[in-house]
Formats: C-alpha cells, sequence, structure tokens
C-alpha cells in the first residue's frame, strides 16, 4: 500500500494570532544577577540577549508584533520595555502584586477577546530555552491549527529525554482524531521521585509538562467561568473598565491584590475535560539553575563553562559568569563562580538550587540592595 | 647575692638613626591585588593602610621623619610618594631595574653616610607585620645602641614560635658582652624541612631570620668593600656623580643595570666575621599569602575570615578579600576568594603559594592588564 499521504492543516490567519508571554517571574535561583528589578527573564542568560528578548524573537514573524502580549510585574515595566522596544505600551500588562499563572493568563485571555474575539492564543513562559527556532514555528502552527479546529486546552508536551526531577509530566492517553498529532492526556504529574522519572521515560507515553499552551480565547475563558468562577467575574469586572482600548493601571491596582493566587495547572488543567498535549519537536529546557544555564556555555577541555576569560591552573568542572571580567581558577573543582557589579556568588554546583537561601539571609539582614 | 643591676644602654643620638625601608618586592602571591604598580607593600592588606605606610608609621618618633629612606621600583615611585605624602622626594631611592638586596642596601647606606657619617641605620623590608609598637620600639632602640658600640652587622632574630618551613633561621652562638642581648651567629641556615624545622623550634637556639638589619653606615660600607668589590666600586662611582644632595635619576639608570644581582644574605651576612644576631621580643610575620594575611582578619564561627561583608549557608574556613563588596558563600570550604576591580581570583587555600602560576599563566598570555 503506498503511504497515505500526510494530511494539510488548516492554518489560523496570522492577524487572528496572539502569543502572550508571561515575564512575572522572580528567579532568585540566578542571584546575584537576578534581582526583583532585573528577575531572570531580563537576564543575557542563555544568548546575548535578554531571555525575554529571545523568547519574543522567537515567536516575531510567525505572530504579528502587535499581538504580542507581555504580562510582567509593574516594578518591572521599564526594563521590559527598554528589552522590547518596538513593543507598544498598551501590549505590557502590569500586574502590581504576584498572583501566580491563572489571573495572569485570564487577564491576557481577555486582552486578545477584546482586540480579537476569534483570536487563539499561544502562552509561553519568557524565561525558556526553545531550540530550533525552525521545529518550534513548526508546532505553533500546528497549535494554533488544532486550537482553532476545536475546543481544547493544549499543553505543549516535551518527549522526556532523560528522569529528570525537576519537571512536571503529562500522560497521554488516547490519539485524537485529525492531521495534528494530539493526544488526550491522561493525567498530570508532579516532579516526580527518580525511580518513577526513570519509568516514565522507559515508558515512552509521558511527557515533560512546559507550562506552555495554546487555545482559542473564547475556550479559556469559558474554561475560567467554568472552574474559577469567581477570578473570571472579578477580571470581567476589570476588563469591562477599559478606556481607550486599556484598563487604567489604577483599576488594576485596585483590582489585582483581591484576586486568588491560583496557577493555571490546578486552577484549570487538572480540573477541565478538554485537555490535549501535543508532542513537542523542538529542544526545551526551563534552565532552573546556573548550573543548567551553563550547559550552554562553552567548555575548555576540563569541563569549566563560562562565556568569560578564564585563567585555569588545575581546575575542572566549574561554572563562571562575570560580566566579562577575568576569573582565575586554582586548584578547584565543582564550583558555581558569579559576579557582579555589587556582589559575588561562590557556591557548590550541588547546592546551585539553595541560592534562594542566600537571598533570604539577605532579606533577614535587611541587606534590600542586593534583593 | 642581689641580682645584679640591668646595665643601661648607651643610646644614639636622634639624628644619628636612620631607617632604610626596603619597598622594591613584587609580591606576585598577592595577585590580583598586587600589580606591578602596586606590589603587596602598596597594598592594605594588614589594615586599612599601605603596608609601607604601616612600616613608616612603626619608625616614626623613634627615627626623625627626615632620616626615613625608601628604596623602590622606578615604576612605584608616584604610589610610594601617594602612600608617604611626607616623605621628601630626595629620600625615595628609585631603582630602575630589581638587583636583588645588596645593591638597595649598600645604595641607602652610602645615602646614609654622604648625610651623617656616623649615621646608624636599622634596615626594614616595607612588607612585614610587627606588633606591638612599643616592642618593636625597644628592640630598635637595643639595635642601634648595638650597632653604634661596635662593628656588628646584627640581625633581629625572632624566636620561633613554630616549625615553620616558609622561613631562613639563624642559629645563635655564644652570647656577647654588653648589655644588649646578642650572640654571634653559628649560622644562617635555608629554609628547612619540616623535620628539621620541628628540631630548631625544640633546641632553643634558633631563631627565624627577619630580614632586619641593624648598622652602622661605615660598618657595612667596609663589609662592601671586603665582600663584594665591584659592587662597592659602581656604587661609589654613582654616589660620587652627586648634584644638590641627590644622585640624579639618569646617573641611577645607566648605573644600577650593570649592578649584580646579590642578596645581601649571601654576599655579605653570611661571609662577614661580625655577624651578631639580637633577639626580637615583638610578634613578627612576612604574611607570605593571602592565607597568611587572613590570620590578621576577623573570623566567624564557622572559620570564615574577612574585612568584607558575607553572606554564609553552610561554608567554613574560607578566607575572602573583596574590597567591601558582598560575598556569598554557599557549601563551600577552604578556599581563598579575592576580587578587585578587573579581576577574581578562587584558589584552594592550600595552593595560596601557586598564584604566581596564575600571572605567569596571564603573562604567556599577553594579559599585561593583569600584570
Amino acid at each position: 500500500m503506498p503511504p497515505s499521504p500526510t494530511p494539510r492543516l488548516k492554518p489560523v490567519a496570522k492577524r487572528r494570532r496572539f502569543s502572550v508571554i508571561m515575564a512575572g517571574g522572580v528567579g532568585t535561583r540566578f542571584w546575584p544577577w537576578s534581582r526583583k528589578r532585573t528577575p531572570k527573564q531580563l537576564l543575557a542568560l542563555a544568548s546575548e540577549r535578554t531571555m525575554l528578548e529571545d523568547t519574543a524573537a522567537r515567536v516575531r514573524g510567525l505572530v504579528p508584533d502587535e499581538n504580542i502580549i507581555v504580562v510582567t510585574a509593574k516594578h518591572t515595566r521599564a526594563a521590559v520595555a527598554e528589552s522590547l522596544p518596538w513593543l507598544p505600551r498598551a501590549s505590557i500588562l502590569c500586574e502590581p502584586v504576584g498572583r501566580n499563572t491563572a489571573p495572569c493568563i485570564g487577564w491576557a485571555a481577555l486582552e486578545v477577546a477584546a482586540r480579537e474575539p476569534d483570536g487563539v492564543m499561544v502562552v509561553l513562559a519568557a524565561d525558556h530555552v526553545i531550540e530550533p527556532k525552525g521545529e518550534f514555528h513548526r508546532a505553533l502552527r500546528t497549535a494554533f491549527s488544532f486550537a482553532d479546529s476545536g475546543d481544547y486546552l493544549t499543553t505543549f508536551g516535551v518527549p522526556a529525554r532523560e528522569p529528570s526531577t525537576g519537571y512536571g509530566y503529562i500522560k497521554a492517553g488516547r490519539a485524537l482524531d485529525g492531521p495534528h498529532g494530539a493526544f488526550s492526556v491522561e493525567a498530570f504529574i508532579e516532579k516526580p521521585s527518580p525511580a518513577k522519572a526513570r519509568r516514565y521515560v522507559k515508558d515512552g507515553k509521558y511527557y515533560w509538562n512546559s507550562g506552555m499552551f495554546a487555545w482559542k480565547a473564547s475556550t479559556i475563558l469559558e474554561e475560567f467561568a467554568t472552574h474559577l468562577p469567581e477570578l473570571a467575574r472579578n477580571l470581567e469586572r476589570m476588563d469591562g473598565r477599559r478606556r481607550n482600548g486599556v484598563v487604567p493601571q489604577r483599576v488594576v491596582d485596585s483590582v489585582y491584590p483581591g484576586l486568588d493566587a491560583v496557577s493555571i495547572d490546578y486552577g484549570i488543567m487538572e480540573k477541565s475535560g478538554r485537555v490535549a498535549v501535543l508532542p513537542a519537536a523542538f529542544e526545551w529546557s526551563d534552565i532552573g539553575s546556573w548550573e543548567a544555564v551553563a550547559e550552554l556555555w562553552p567548555s575548555d577541555e576540563a569541563g569549566n563553562r563560562s562565556r568569560d576569560p578564564l585563567l585555569v591552573v588545575d581546575a575542572a568542572d566549574n561554572v563562571v559568569a562575570s560580566n566579562g571580567k577575568p576569573v582565575a581558577l586554582l586548584g578547584v573543582e565543582g564550583l558555581v563562580v558569579v559576579d557582579c557589579g555589587d556582589a559575588l556568588l561562590v557556591c557548590r554546583r550541588e547546592r546551585c538550587q539553595d541560592v534562594r537561601k542566600l537571598v533570604e539571609e539577605a532579606a533577614d539582614r535587611g541587606l534590600d540592595k542586593l534583593l
């Protein structure tokens, strides 16, 4: 039998494509570079550009510039505007306080719907690394088309390359009809034990939960009304006070603190019956620590990873970030060394996840300049 | 029998007292703080002042300001003048190239003799730590008196507190007549093995060789003529070209490169029959490494030594110098961390002595800014 021809996807018109970039993270694990005013997504960790710039650059072309919406914290508005000078001011939604992902996504969905009632949106994190861009665009096109073809809440599932215990997992169910290659979702699974993670990788039905989504604005708003009705009402009331196409910041500031802090995963994804997973063919990492991001940097023969000039004598497997300043390593192994103008970090690689403890210590001691 | 009364020392008139401070060292072991233009003696390692300032302050009062002479490298003249603004320009002798200690001391002796034919001089290193000042002054008074009373080349011997293998030793011989408590020298001993060092400390007749001396200018010049006649002739010829009480720098520059590079220890002290050792009652250290200087700095309960603000989580026995910048230590032990504006050093404490290897590496790679 001849192979069946690959069915063609029905594309979504460009003007109906939207991208919401969640850029509200705090990122204490990248201290001393990450601070309240320069969280992880505003640092140049993976390339010469900030992670937010990389994220926006990754969707530009596929999504019109005017359909890219960034949700961020109020105190990082200036840094976001500086990072993305082409972004209209009205496309930066500023949260006066963090309220987890559901309020952020609900607000953004209302913004999309206000601009384009038939809008289809992908929700991206501002601090992930995705390669290559071509594969990512192919996945986004598929996701736009799939989300538009039905009423699914689509998650991007990344084939688990290794038994990571730092990611949540998605267990895929039955293959869904149509040309998109999507599956129903059998379960969302929290960060597993090493043994379970190994089992998941072997099984083949499990994907890393990338935290990226695609859906019609109208679909997700229906789900908000069903599963988070109070939050939906509050957001709609806020959205109803638009003036000249924009919700005034003082309105946001008065409403936001009263919203429930709930994640989109817990509040909707784990409760909805419309959830689907679309396997992703791109490489993906949420680079959760200095050690993880250093995997993207050049290494010398001894495994010292850095983008900065190193002087090395009998030193191996160190990670160095110094903003261009020469760093000399003598007789040391397995360290993370991070320098910036007003603070210096030296830690063991295996303690990277505990950098937040130093930030707590700085806060306890009232060293506000370092926060 | 009643105890014999302590015999009184015959003091040396103040105007005849001179102090020569040798400030020509390179000090690569304190890289990245130490550089060609800011060698160890021009760094604030032991206190808030440069080691040279501390050294000069330690003799001021006992020796008239105008009788303090500093011998240094030509390229550090400006830094010396800045460190000691009260020092007359004519009292800074500038070597165009380093030629070890004998030429430096010979030239300084000629300078003293030119100013005061009956001058008595102590020779001090600019980069040692000595405490307390009162005890040091008592020792200097004794040394001036002893040197003036005879033709001895006097060395200060520091009672060996511990079996250090980093210092040379002096073996004392018979007690010399008079009230000064001096001994003849039986032998100068190079840096010993640990076993030998332990034997020396037990024995009680051995002293650390401090590298500090006292003698009449006329006595040491006679010894130069006897043991280093060619060097003596060259220096006298140079000194003979004084104009207005000063040897012009161009004369020094033409003579100095042709001088033999020889140490005062090898060239004179080990050959002369006039050598005596005066036991010192002060605490002394030549602080030869970051680890050694940190002994002078405050320590937290976990043994982290620093004068700078530290954030510590599960870290112990580290040494940090950062010019006031906050340094965070997480899960690390036994490191030396030294920061400055344009370079950063991270090394294991036990590798401190090898910091010079990094300087060589920087030189090999043409990183002249770091030298």
